[in-house]
């Protein structure tokens, strides 16, 4: 093949184009990040540092006919966990750098001057120049004026205020294919990308050589059936489309799984105002779009446009999570300020959901009150202006904690938990607890088994099953971040075998191999243990593997509590 | 033996005497607190937290006639380093509890109401008051507060506002004889007691049994021969007395490891202004005290009282490292802007290394520029007033570092570094590494034989015997600390022979006991044993034992760099 690796020293101001080397070929996206730092970075390095690298990899399958497999991974050593990271978003750039043949792109180093700089990725090669015009501007002003400059087909990955501040709550953004904004969200990455002094990437794939598939009509035939699973799920082919994400919220106040009041009860009495139902409603009322794509191939649809009384744009990619975070978690029950809110994420480039749960912790702290929706609004502002609280804020719950001495802070590893409450969803806290970036609930995604009842059933308020469910969610949710494939496919995946099938068979086609099923598997499980030896070089250990301490706490309305022993949780990785 | 230990359960408002526990002893000051820590507090507890406990304990010599025997040893899970900490100052109140026969004052627990209370220990035990007259008053107020209301006879312990908001540098002071402030500086122990709402602990030795003594003809004895040798040193009996601990301000300039501008260099241009000898001119022309005590029994004196030009009170207790981290790190060359600095911490109970180490940090970050005299006062008030600002400042080093994403953030485990360049004073660089407290010069430290020639010679810009060194002398730290013996006896004991026998003579002839040299010596590994052990328990691994990557940069004059290996260092935990 074709593909190439590209390298941007920094310091030296320098890309270089390598072929790509024996040892990543058939590499790609989460799979491949993960390797790339686990090999280059130094595990005890400061996230910050000369010593760190940023690494963006198309999947495996992405820029192919695919369904959903138009994710792009981005990796470093996180400055918000001090974990090895991958978070992966939508978007057109992962589409165009496959396009372009180029399987990844490694930043290196540190620049010795104080200014900040675009790289621009063709069919060239990489170049970097010195760009202090867009400085300051929000991911919105940027895309706008970027769009205008180059067109719309470019491909736009921009850090906002936050990440030229280097919060560690700060994210990466991308340009969707309607120019709006999806996000590489958890870990602090968009802080990496700053203190590397790249404001902007843009991409042009014009002339790029495209990407070869090995069997065309055998991936044809595997498409096919993967498409017909994924549209056919009740999940993912039907309520995502109709309600976003956002279905969910409530289906967990339902199953008294909904964190409420930063942990406090699993119900929130203002849920329907803030749920799918009346999300699509008001968007549907508004002539906004309740079914929008995050990237071109797309089939299930669950973001969506979410406009203001007056019909303007406000948001999109309203995710349910985000949701939550302004809304039960804060005691908000209004959809307007929250969207407000993710706007204002999306310009500022911060981790929606921890800056999220930053705000019931600031609320906790005694910052603002409790539901006080001017006062959340405010307080965003201030992280993008950069004062000491936006400072504070910017860094993420557990920075909040620190900084006012709050004991009740839901993270681990120094990631926010999200919309599942661990006591009552016992299988996420499992996930919260392993995962080998912090608490993150994609790592290892237990709901549509836990709760939602699509590919098996393990009661979500007993301890059986859960090690092997969050297991098993993760090992496959690391084989899906490492083909581009977007999460929520594994509904269908999960659910039914000829999905699975067919996504090896996509791989097969596509690579002209013959991997089994457990092969696919076995890469999964490979990319887990390469995360988790990083960590345990950088200095974690299984004392790190815990829930904070306040969830002995009976939660109602089951008065589930956490209650899994220290040698239960390390079994996770007894793997095989 | 009738000595007791006291619990005070803050949860249930309840305080209870008991016999020391057989496990416990002969046990005392930081043998004491840290064999208790380890033995009862959850390694992985949140530090604020239900099952963080502080516990106070006078050292095994306190309240005999042993000089410079008056410390006591205040130990928790640290807030700030996460690590297992024992933070010792003199003052009266150790040798107020070891009058009244009290091994170790435990407090357990957190109060359910959000109120402050005052603890009053005394020989009927120890009642719980709730008290909210002080709260939010700074420390030189609550002492004369308290001292006109019970006379000048009580020991006070108190926390300023940055415990009472349970700020992470946030210290526990001390009234020392005069009614000025010593404090347990490190780690963060001011917002343990903070989140137990104890703003004061009042100590009344009325009635008490005194302390007991075995053989006091032996103890007179080697009382003769120790103070002989204390007071005959020409640091512990002269320089000290002379110029206290800022006698080291040109030495480090000389020896090129002084670190200057959050350590670029090694040598501070305005060295001279802020010098012990300029400090001890100072002084003496403002009228102050060049030569004070900080516990009765001092012959050492290296505390003073400074005034300002009006020949009113300062400060007091005015240390070297304080003067360094206002001074030379941040490029201040005025001793009264660093008085008052140092002045105003006192009264707002924060660390003076943390905090003199965080305002390096900040100018680093740009907050305000280096030598900004007017900046580092109005910073301080900052904290005082808790702004969020200030919350940050509060935090140490390592907060604002964080905050900011700072990469030369000169901290270990969390903790500060102080006024010893690691790259050119070899010995201080392993003692911040492998110390189980996070940086702490105090742990191990190397200066008698690195620079003064005290007891031998290691050169401090070679690698070969630091590690032996460090690793002797916290050892035999770990000794003093549990002795409630001054640190600085340890420059007589390194010189001389007799002085660290006539310890042993001490120990002996006080319990009754024959204890030999090697037996004490095997005393003070077992308490850096147990301390290391409920670190490794905590989740600390040797990729914790190293110094930040900056250090690598070479350091004028010397060109020195911190190039020990990740092995070397790994090998001081070769314990035999």
């Amino acid at each position: 093949m074709a593909e190439k690796i590209y390298r941007v020293n920094m310091t030296t101001l320098t890309a270089t184009g390598e072929d790509v080397p024996e040892k990543w070929k058939g590499l790609g996206g989460r799979g491949l990040t993960s390797t790339i730092v686990a090999q280059e970075v130094k595990p005890t390095c400061h996230p910050l540092g000369k010593y760190n690298k940023l690494i963006f990899a198309p999947g495996m399958l992405t820029g192919t006919a695919a369904p959903n497999s138009g994710r792009l991974s981005a990796g470093a050593k996180s400055p918000l966990t001090g974990t090895i990271k991958e978070s992966n978003a939508g978007g057109t750039s992962a589409q165009l750098f496959a396009r372009l043949g180029i399987q990844a792109l490694i930043i290196e180093g540190l620049p010795q001057k104080d200014t900040f700089y675009r790289l621009h990725v063709d069919n060239n090669g990489v170049t970097i120049q010195e760009d202090t015009e867009l400085v300051g501007k929000g991911n919105y002003e940027v895309i706008e004026t970027l769009t205008k400059k180059y067109g719309d087909k470019i491909g736009i990955i921009v850090i906002g205020p936050a990440g030229e501040m280097r919060m560690a709550a700060a994210n990466i953004s991308v340009k969707d294919p309607d120019g709006t904004i999806r996000s590489h969200g958890r870990g602090g990455l968009g802080a990496v990308m700053g203190s590397k002094k790249i404001k902007v990437i843009t991409i042009d794939d014009s002339d790029g050589p495209g990407v070869k598939v090995a069997d065309q009509e055998k991936f044809r035939a595997a498409v096919k059936v993967f498409t017909k699973g994924v549209v056919g799920n009740a999940v993912s082919g039907e309520s995502l489309k109709l309600y976003g994400t956002d279905v969910l919220m409530n289906v967990l106040h339902e199953a008294g799984g909904l964190p409420t009041k930063n942990f406090r009860y699993g119900q929130f009495d203002g849920h329907e105002k803030i749920s799918g139902e009346t999300l699509r409603e008001t968007i549907v009322s508004r002539k906004g779009n309740p079914s929008h794509i995050c990237h071109k191939g797309c089939v299930i649809r669950c973001s969506q446009v979410y406009n203001d009384k007056n019909g303007n744009y406000v948001t999109s990619g309203f995710e349910y999570e985000t949701i939550w975070g302004f809304g039960a978690h804060s005691n908000i029950d209004d959809l307007d300020t929250i969207a407000e809110a993710d706007h204002i994420m999306d310009d500022i480039g911060v981790d929606s959901i921890d800056t999220g749960v930053a705000m019931g912790v600031a609320m906790e702290a005694g910052i603002i009150p409790f539901g006080d929706c001017a006062g959340v609004l405010r307080l965003l502002k201030e992280i993008g202006a950069g004062t000491p609280l936006g400072r504070i804020l910017g860094s993420g719950a557990a920075g909040v904690g620190r900084m006012y001495g709050v004991t009740r802070v839901p993270v681990v590893k120094g990631q926010a938990l999200s919309a599942y409450d661990p006591r009552s969803v016992k299988g996420m806290g499992i996930t919260y607890a392993t995962s080998t970036m912090g608490s993150d609930h994609t790592a290892g995604y237990c709901i549509p088994i836990n709760i939602l009842k699509v590919g098996g059933f393990v009661d979500p308020l007993k301890k059986e099953g859960q090690i092997e469910l969050s297991r098993r969610l993760q090992i496959g949710t690391a084989l899906l971040d490492s083909l581009g494939l977007c999460l929520f496919v594994g509904f269908a995946a999960l659910d039914n075998q000829d999905v699975f099938q067919a996504t090896i068979d996509m791989i097969n086609a596509k690579y002209g191999i013959s991997m089994t099923p457990d092969e696919g598997r076995a890469l999964g499980r490979k990319v887990l243990i390469t995360e988790h030896e990083f960590n345990i070089a950088a200095g974690f250990t299984n004392k790190h593997d815990r829930l904070p301490e306040f969830f002995e706490e009976p939660l109602p309305p089951h008065n589930a509590v956490w209650d899994f022993t220290d040698e239960e949780i390390d079994s996770f990785w007894n793997f095989e």
